[in-house]
């Protein structure tokens, strides 16, 4: 354990299941390709929750939890060339290191550089940078923006807009970007085209948001919870359907409402019969399906082949298909230039030491997105 | 019933199950748009044994069936300005009217224009040309290459160089062009791409052609009939592969051989379980599997969602995406150009009596294809 380490405000997950404790932990310097950044505002996700929950297979504790950040970096180690003191990051759970076989590829944003040892809630070197009372405490996506003071590799921090604010655009570290990018990079909607997005919630909507800037010509957006449809029109939905206001399967309902079905459709649950209906309402011939949410373990979708033999495809995608170094920065420029807001989904503030209240509102619907300021 | 009728010999199924029938029967003239062909071969297909068996829901009895056929324009009907006597022609099952939304989509070919009727073994008015004693026979697929002549809409024909042998070229109103069509126009298979193609019959090594010809740098073959190998590596596989030998699933076994998985796979045998393995077997990141055989009815495919949320792109295809009036004749040029060779895939050619023979041959797995020569 080095000596030059700092003292950090940390929510921490001692285990699964339990709220988070805030406590100081100790944060280790950067090391060789690595930099310390200080964490301005987070935003709290889902994601979070469900590795909290006990259900993500991958989920070691015990962790600092958060991957939707906005920070400056504070200290560089040996061998950083591409950021200094100062610079405005937000933190890459999706790394691009520009190098490996999948960054060379050009076809993904799935960088596998340091997939294995942040899988493990490790540094590529195979150790944690937090400890507390000199026990090491994991990393949680490469990222861990649970802690005012974090330390990443220097491949996993997109570089912004130093006049961008980090309260806000900490949102497009995660939930925005996915959804957002998944209508514009992975399915690439053109103007006129028609839209189904299943779930609204910060990725919903930020699905519909995309749709909005493609110039969609019809974005129908379906829940169940009718209190987000206010937000959905506001930010562009045409049409917003309840399947329980049918009594037939939603897939139907929107293949009548379309006239044979939609250009594409985007699933932001994780609810694997949600993706079945996604796929079924594509327009034959040529509508595609993106899976967005991320379902439970072991769980499978289905549906007859004659589906795609008839021409939709089946895709997903993972942070909306952005590759963070390359791609991310212009998405904050995009957010400048006034194209799309961010404070519509900013529905709470607050201090780390209420996040447990950020879990609260998030599993009771009650908010879109809770973002600490540190 | 018109009484300037025409007597043809045919093959009648006149009920599923049972072998077909070489009887005469009555052919009417061709109505408005509609073009009398003499068919000069046709190759017979697992599409074909699948509806005779009864348990193609379309199925309708009696009718003539036959697809995959070459003929000349014998007479026009009222209208048709594209076709006239002697041209050569090539009967499409999948039309192209170059008007319907799907035509005009640009995105598919699967012009819906007569589908509806032609799902009944009707032509577009909702009547039929075959007749024996006065009574109605079904058409098939709207083909019937199974009559010496037959009666189509004139979209349903493709005009083809008079130079190709049509006992050859006839293999591309099917199989062949299904197989070629699903590397080439939906995959879109590029130089250096590696690619699995599971099941070898002829749409497989049709498939193997076509990844051969996009010069596809590893090309593995998937069979348990092992006598289909040598086959295979002569059009251009690089490798073949009998899931029989492996004690882990098939798809494990890819991944492995191609450091991670292959960029294109295509399932060529209607088995949901295979079509899983193709999807599995492709690259994370990118790989995308192509689903070209047609399953059971009811039948349903599944996969874990995390195989799309990482990049797997699913998809299927009809007659290999190939718009068979503007691009179909093209794929006769190349084969006149000598890019490919059919001569490989006719095992067998006999005469119409002979045809229950080619079904045996085929249920067998003796033949690749059986060619009938009128």
């Amino acid at each position: 354990m080095s000596q030059d380490y700092i003292k950090s405000k940390a929510a921490i997950a001692w285990e699964a299941g339990k709220p988070l404790s805030i406590e100081e932990v100790d944060v280790m310097p950067p090391q060789k390709g690595e930099v310390l950044v200080r964490i301005v505002a987070t935003g709290v996700c889902h994601t979070d929750a469900f590795t909290l929950s006990g259900d993500d297979p991958e989920g070691v504790f015990p962790a600092i939890l958060g991957h939707e950040g906005g920070g400056i970096v504070e200290q560089v180690g040996e061998g950083v060339t591409g950021l200094e003191l100062g610079d405005h990051v937000i933190p890459l759970y999706t790394p691009e290191c520009g190098e490996c076989k999948f960054c060379l590829s050009g076809k993904t944003n799935l960088c596998q550089k340091i997939r294995e040892t942040q899988g493990k809630g490790l540094m590529p070197d195979g150790t944690t940078r937090f400890y507390k009372d000199g026990k090491p405490i994991y990393h949680y996506m490469g990222t861990s923006t649970f802690s005012e003071y974090t330390v990443l590799p220097e491949i996993s921090l997109a570089k912004v807009n130093k006049e961008a604010p980090l309260e806000e655009v900490c949102l497009l570290g995660c939930g925005v970007t996915t959804g957002m990018g998944a209508v514009m990079n992975t399915a690439k909607v053109e103007e006129g085209a028609t839209v189904a997005i299943f779930g609204l919630g910060g990725i919903g909507l930020s699905a519909v948001i995309g749709a909005t800037m493609a110039k969609a010509s019809r974005i129908i957006a379906i829940d169940i919870n009718e209190s987000k449809f206010d937000l959905a029109k506001k930010l562009g939905a045409t049409d917003c359907i309840n399947p329980k206001d049918y009594d037939k399967p939603i897939q139907e309902v929107i293949v009548e409402l379309t006239e044979g079905g939609v250009d594409y459709s985007f699933e932001c649950i994780g609810n694997v019969d949600v993706m079945r209906s996604a796929l079924e309402c594509c327009h034959k011939g040529w509508g595609e399906s993106i899976i967005i949410g991320v379902a439970g373990a072991g769980q499978e979708i289905s549906t007859r082949p004659f589906q795609l033999v008839t021409g939709r495809v089946w895709k997903g995608t993972a942070f909306g298909g952005v590759k963070g170094r390359s791609e991310l920065p212009d998405y904050v420029e995009r957010y400048m230039n006034g194209e799309f807001k961010l404070n519509d989904f900013i529905t709470h503030t607050m201090k780390l030491e209420e996040i447990n209240e950020a879990f609260e509102l998030m599993h009771e619907g009650k908010s879109i997105r809770s973002v600490i300021h540190y």
